[in-house]
């Protein structure tokens, strides 16, 4: 199948200026080396998202192109780290957050970014809907923070009872008779319409809990306290909730928003090396996609995120958030622009289901899937060497994987993919890297050879 | 607990005039005692609709009083039942639709109500989404209407492949076990967001099919074609989809509109007495809640719905899919007034749970559970005697039960009510008919020992 040129890649260029709706409150400075955008006159409508094709995506408005608006903000990339360091420690004040808000109209709700906000029960109380919470967790998180939280939500507010519900820990529990855990324990406790389910722990419990929770007496509020890298730069935000099956990950759930998401960087204290690792897999997702600053920034400051240097934590959490509010706004449903946030995920939810669910952290198969999806859009011509080679450097700096396990066969991998989401009307469709740093495309327009060739390329059957 | 005045009981008066959107084309004509109101001045905007307090609801806009509204149309009832036939006789023609519109903005969908519209192929397949369809049935209706419904889907369109999955009959298999069965043949016939899935049964059928379609990769398209007289003029309709908890019925869902309901009156044919007069229950209740012209013309036709009259079945189906779709185009998540739906419903679903489901069919539940909320209404002193007297003769008429069984204690109402969907910070709130017939409230400010002398007048124990 001959490849097709594709607008998109032009699109997503670099972070566009939208409303200002999904950047963050005054009180964050932006680090020396990203300055906001301000074109206004660049903005994104939803509606100029369309499809060309069955098969592939491009955006109709007028668009500032890579090489154009990347020289701007690139030339300005010029202060030490010191500097960098001085800035960052002007911001984080404990119990003071960072905001980033989430812009969907009556469901807009705020992300709150910040150190020693559970010790701020105002904030989360703010977000109780009614007098009865249910806080859903696991086993690891539950002896750690679950008191806390409690406290949180009951400090000065006789009036809430809170039940809970601990589940057990890990990937292979993401399942229906896990989540039927949930529903009994709300059902049993009578709880009503008028509860709110919180979420606290990793990606895991929190698409557990937002889908029982837009599935209890169809839909009840729900609060995300993530507790990982993983859920607080990624999938506490914008509503993709659900469980796995046994044939895929993720084919079951709903797109259901939360009031709040409240992200105490403290939480990150407690949590195991591999699993901080395999949250910076979504991170450099990020700057991959449509942020070549921040990828750059996180060259230059991965170290420092993996001796969880409190600022580079914090800063990386937030920019992340609003790469993430900033695409969910614009498409909250996945018509096309948000399919853009899952690159490296086909390969990597192959790796997870083939693997078997729980061997690897998803950000791990995803760090493998994103070298997959790099090495075909190499072959493709699409993007230089050097990108391919900047990708292998800061996953190893983050002693990620860059390649799938030895378990995994050509055949393993064509059968998951076959029942990935993004599939239409029979063809695949993948997230692959097109043009200088920071671009992508959303496409089933590409050589299926050349897939053929990255696929055997990676796998020793 | 004192009763408080509540204006709700003024407020449903009649059927009101809003935008024509609910109103069915003209191509069908209105019986002779039964007059649309055209009082434009009269049109609810859902935003008029608010909360006095947390226990009850009332409406705020002006309305016209049961009385004065009532007169005029109620001089025009003086023709005989010769004349009503004459009419009818003039408006069913098979396989032309009378379409009645669920007005969602950009969620709208035409109910197509009619003889012969299997025969159709276009009206289906015009909402067909995607080359892959799932038909949705079970064991019972499968043999009768897959084929026909197979080729409607297919017929003059051989790029469409249509799977299917024939669940076992019955309420007691509305389970989450049942309910994977769907996903699971989904995943394995790799059907893509693209696909359409299709309810063919009745509302057990349409309830899962519903839930499965608004769950599956986070939400597929979906058309209703309901086989039962309960599905036709009350589940398919309004996006209502969830399965039941040993614990209690439809606690686990999501609401989730189809593209299509298409009522083909013609599988009426093949319905057991039993269960079609179980589907009367609800058409008896949009007379009583909302529509007192609607139950005066039950009361004289009660006989040609049991005989399975065509013409008296399409308008009976008609004039409730036309009350079903106001409602929910007003309050579509159940905010308040939709809760008035569920006249007799607490009370059933309390039957079903406790006395097993799939015991007794649905609208036989509720037709018992009418009995005990007029009989709680009138122990209020909200209605005089003779709407309980006619109530009771009206069921059985449709040989519907007027009572419990006897196995139904006091305590097992107690406890399957307690975890009802209605109850809100632990209040129990029902729907209760107040003022002349048509008139209903949906609250919690009531007697609490008026409903245990409900209870115990109908328990055994």
């Amino acid at each position: 199948m001959a490849t097709t040129a594709n607008h998109f890649s032009l699109s997503l260029s670099t972070k566009q200026a939208t409303t200002n709706s999904a950047i963050s409150k005054p009180s964050f400075n932006y680090p020396y080396n990203y300055l906001p955008l301000v074109q206004k006159s660049k903005f994104i409508s939803p509606y100029s998202l369309s499809w060309t094709s069955r098969n592939s995506f491009e955006l109709n408005s007028g668009w500032v192109s890579a090489s154009s608006a990347g020289r701007g903000q690139r030339s300005r990339i010029c202060a030490s780290s010191a500097q960098v360091m001085d800035q960052f420690a002007t911001k984080t004040e404990p119990g003071v957050p960072t905001i980033v808000e989430v812009d969907l109209g009556d469901r807009s709700y705020p992300i709150y970014i910040g150190s020693g906000l559970l010790d701020k029960p105002e904030l989360l109380q703010r977000h109780v809907h009614g007098k009865r919470v249910l806080v859903v967790t696991n086993e690891t998180v539950a002896p750690l923070y679950l008191d806390k939280v409690v406290d949180a939500l009951t400090r000065g507010n006789p009036n809430i009872s809170v039940e809970n519900v601990i589940l057990r820990d890990g990937e292979k529990y993401k399942d229906m008779d896990t989540l039927m855990k949930v529903f009994d324990k709300a059902i049993e406790s009578r709880l009503d319409r008028r509860c709110t389910f919180v979420a606290l722990g990793g990606g895991v419990i929190g698409d557990m809990c937002g889908f029982a929770a837009a599935a209890f007496l169809r839909g009840v509020n729900f609060i995300q306290i993530p507790t990982t890298v993983m859920a607080q730069v990624d999938s506490s935000v914008g509503g993709k909730t659900g469980i796995n099956h046994r044939l895929g990950k993720n084919l079951i759930g709903a797109f259901y928003q939360p009031q709040c998401v409240l992200v105490d960087t403290d939480t990150l204290n407690t949590l195991p090396d591999r699993e901080l690792a395999s949250g910076f897999a979504e991170v450099i997702k990020y700057g991959l996609i449509r942020d070549a600053e921040f990828f750059e920034w996180q060259e230059k400051n991965m170290q420092a995120l993996m001796t969880r240097d409190p600022n580079a934590l914090a800063y990386a959490i937030k920019r992340s958030c609003e790469n993430k509010a900033e695409v969910v706004s614009l498409d909250e449903k996945e018509s096309g622009l948000r399919a853009t946030l899952n690159l490296g995920h086909t390969f990597g939810h192959a790796i997870e289901t083939g693997f078997g669910y729980g061997q690897w952290f998803h950000g791990e198969a995803v760090a493998a899937g994103t070298v997959m999806a790099a090495d075909l859009s190499y072959r493709l011509g699409w993007i230089d060497e050097s990108i391919v080679k900047r990708i292998d450097s800061i996953l190893k700096q983050a002693k990620l994987p860059t390649a799938p396990p030895d378990i995994m066969t050509v055949d393993m991998f064509k059968s998951v993919m076959a029942v990935d989401k993004k599939v239409a009307d029979g063809l695949l469709r993948l997230i692959l890297l097109k043009g200088p740093l920071g671009n992508c495309v959303f496409t089933g327009d590409f050589d299926r050879k050349a897939l053929d060739d990255t696929l055997r390329a990676f796998c020793k059957s």
